[in-house]
């Protein structure tokens, strides 16, 4: 028995739901779970749907396209470990959890390299012999530097996802464009309060009651992505923005952490600037 | 254009889906919204979908009914307000959430009588214009009070649901069972935590940091029904047992209008000691 | 014995507290809470002390005088209610949550009156039989109706605080100068996010997965002003922006209450945009 | 100029802060925070205070034993790096969790060794430079295995602290008397909830919509030790028992690394079954 994942997303028609579901019968595959929404603004409709059969991906996939009419967009996933690159700069939370996570065999995934501007989380990643590579931005301009970034990334035959994992550089279209919906972010505020440069510092100039962090796939609009997963602390007057920054971190890693399993489930749509996530 | 709720829960079984969106698509019914839940465990397959179509609900029925097998439980709901009765001891907050929901228009439901074994608050309710009855506990015994509640309740043709808005005595398993699965209860704990008297004198006894409150089903174990919603809020050392009473009590009101809204739009299923919500 | 409130903001200096507790001492005054910050940023000092004692205020508020430098700011709170009027537009569920409480004796206040710009909420507030006074806006500038509501407010002899419970009209300065840190008002959003008109729509629009509300004094710059309490609650993408605005509200009326509560209690200080909560 | 952390804990007596104050000031200390808490149920007074001036550990020891009646319990802490000791079982969320923030430097301590009753987490101890221990329970009963465990600790000159990050063995009273009020235990449940094995397992079977976490200091009673820290997070009617495991592990190691935090910085006081945290 094998095992898919099918997601589709198109606009919302008549039919639809009955046609798949049919096939499926036809197919004698068991639905092992089935999410569906219907975005009545946007008239648009999402389904993720797992299922299992004794049928090969290939199969699977012609019967959709028989059946479905062209303008739906669908794919058939053959659940597998994806490849990831990390992105970091400095700090080393939400690294460090991904990790550990990894170490545990707790992600479908490879981390096939993490590339950073800095030397100074090299032995951390060494230690878990993964290949890392210091691309350094020291007298280079943005463009300058991120064309070595992209170099260094197009060895890899493929990459799944990119996480930006406290990578403190803001990308170009250029970089953006080339990986479109596959850069995850993890922005340290709880957007969109506190775009941009150190939101900590924001927040405590602010003198909010609450910080957070969101993690966001990347578009060309800076901390404008579409958000996949948010959440918060509690923090009070005596909290210096310093404090702030370390309450954030278990936030920041915890979150970013729970959009890379979403990515990998493959559990996100995304659609304009928002997602849709089962 | 009518609308419906259409509810099932049934052993999982092959083809189900298949047979009810193909039957949706002859009835040329649109599919405002739809959740399905496997539970694998149990083999236990649940089902809410919200359609819209040119059709009676006698006729949506009659189809199903023609469709599905005999041993697949169905209910088709044509939404209305929904017959509540509240019952209530000495403290207003819950029941206060209610009333002001209810007169904001926010409830789908009509509230036919509150009942308390004290009249204090008699002056709250009426200001409401809603029927209040007394059924004084005193110099009753268990049993001979519950009779009387009863018999207050009989005068009404149709209870949907009875909601104990911090009633704090005890029911009897022949008024449990006369109302099954109708009677929602707000435990002031985090159950199964603390079941039984006082909960928060056994959270400050306790030396707990979090304390919460526990929207569920009432059924023959104290405290033990099916669980609608939980909520929770932070405490601290300072915290005596009166002032967590008094930080639970904003839980407790939120926690039980929202297993009430839940209940209203029909999203709850029981199955054995558990709840699905969609 | 009496109770008192004894509240202290000033520069940081040595020897502050010696001269306080000493002052306690030679008094006898039993201290039941005390809280101390320094905001080593500002090099600035808050103290709150709860203390009971055979003791008049006139006397404690010499003996402080006394002891302190003239450039230390003290205040002797004699705990009683305080007056508060509460300023609503349509909205009943922050008002009807306060309404409730103070039915249950819950707050230290005296409800003086509740002002609003329209009709609608008059018959749920004199069913609490408090004085309700409607100050419509129609076909008056902004500057002329709120002169017109400024002549409500002054048959009050005396206002601590002024509620804005979901008033939905922006104040001009001339109004937030004649009653400053003394307008608390509710924000719909979690701040700094979505400051403006309609921040539900807005988070909808973004695709955020955490919405919030925002209790803070009112200052001169729209929804900047010092914030006292925050709290948020998960959204997820089928929550259209109505369905926000709807979970939203519970968050609105627990976060505005709970700064009410702080106020009345004079647990808030105000120090330039932000506060120090006690 | 030196810091300290001064903790002080007794009955709580008049004119305590006013010769404890007066002293500071004679001896021209800065004071950089102050916590001070009454449990007015058991006449206790706690108080945390951070100085910083010119004098030595020593002579400010004995001013404060010159000052202080001999039934007050205090402590005069110069901070510096604690002496910890982790132990483990297979799991390797909590002790992943805590080595990425030791490799940051964010933890003021010293891991003077891991040891576990399996070899399992050995190349990950490894990694990182700590002498890892594995004494094996294989053939050993309860009493034998434990005798080994503390002949392996006793070869440590000093442990101020004993971390079970989970550590899935019970100790005996042995064990914990002989660390008392050192040992601090992560327990996968929201205590008092599902104490004992496998408290997932019983939150699935009981279907609970929230599950958490509680970081507390060993006593003699299972899990009935007194609480340092708790968290929770959402779960629904689809995470098994599995789901609810993996959810509640980014839970348990927030929750242990902070209360491991709290116990870094001398914050935490115990009295009875209880703490008081500042």
């Amino acid at each position: 028995m094998n095992h898919f994942r099918i997601l589709i997303d198109c606009a919302d028609q008549k039919g639809l739901v009955f046609k798949i579901s049919k096939l499926f019968y036809e197919l004698e595959l068991n639905i092992l779970s089935n999410n569906e929404f219907v975005d009545s603004e946007n008239k648009k409709f999402f389904m993720r749907t797992v299922v299992e059969g004794d049928i090969e991906e290939q199969t699977l996939q012609e019967a959709l396209e028989r059946v479905l009419d062209e303008n739906v967009n669908f794919h058939v996933v053959s659940p597998s470990a994806k490849n990831i690159v990390l992105m970091v700069t400095k700090e080393s939370h939400c690294l460090g959890d991904i990790l550990i996570r990894y170490e545990a065999g707790e992600l479908d995934a490879n981390i096939i390299g993490v590339v950073s501007n800095y030397e100074l989380l090299k032995p951390l990643v060494e230690k878990f012999n993964i290949p890392f590579y210091c691309v350094s931005h020291e007298g280079l301009d943005r463009e300058a530097h991120e064309a070595k970034v992209l170099e260094c990334l197009r060895q890899f035959e493929e990459i799944d996802y990119i996480i930006l994992a406290k990578y403190m550089r803001i990308l170009t279209s250029n970089f953006v464009d080339a990986y479109q919906d596959r850069i995850i972010n993890i922005h340290h505020s709880f957007l969109p309060s506190f775009i941009g440069a150190n939101p900590y510092k924001q927040a405590y100039e602010r003198g909010v009651k609450i910080i957070g962090a969101t993690a966001h796939f990347v578009n060309n609009d800076l901390d404008e992505g579409p958000i996949i997963s948010q959440d918060v602390i509690s923090v009070s007057h005596d909290h210096g923005w310093k404090d702030m920054q370390r309450s954030g971190r278990d936030v920041e890693k915890v979150t970013l952490s729970r959009a890379l399993k979403l990515a990998l489930e493959d559990r996100i749509f995304v659609h304009k600037n928002k997602t849709v996530i089962f």
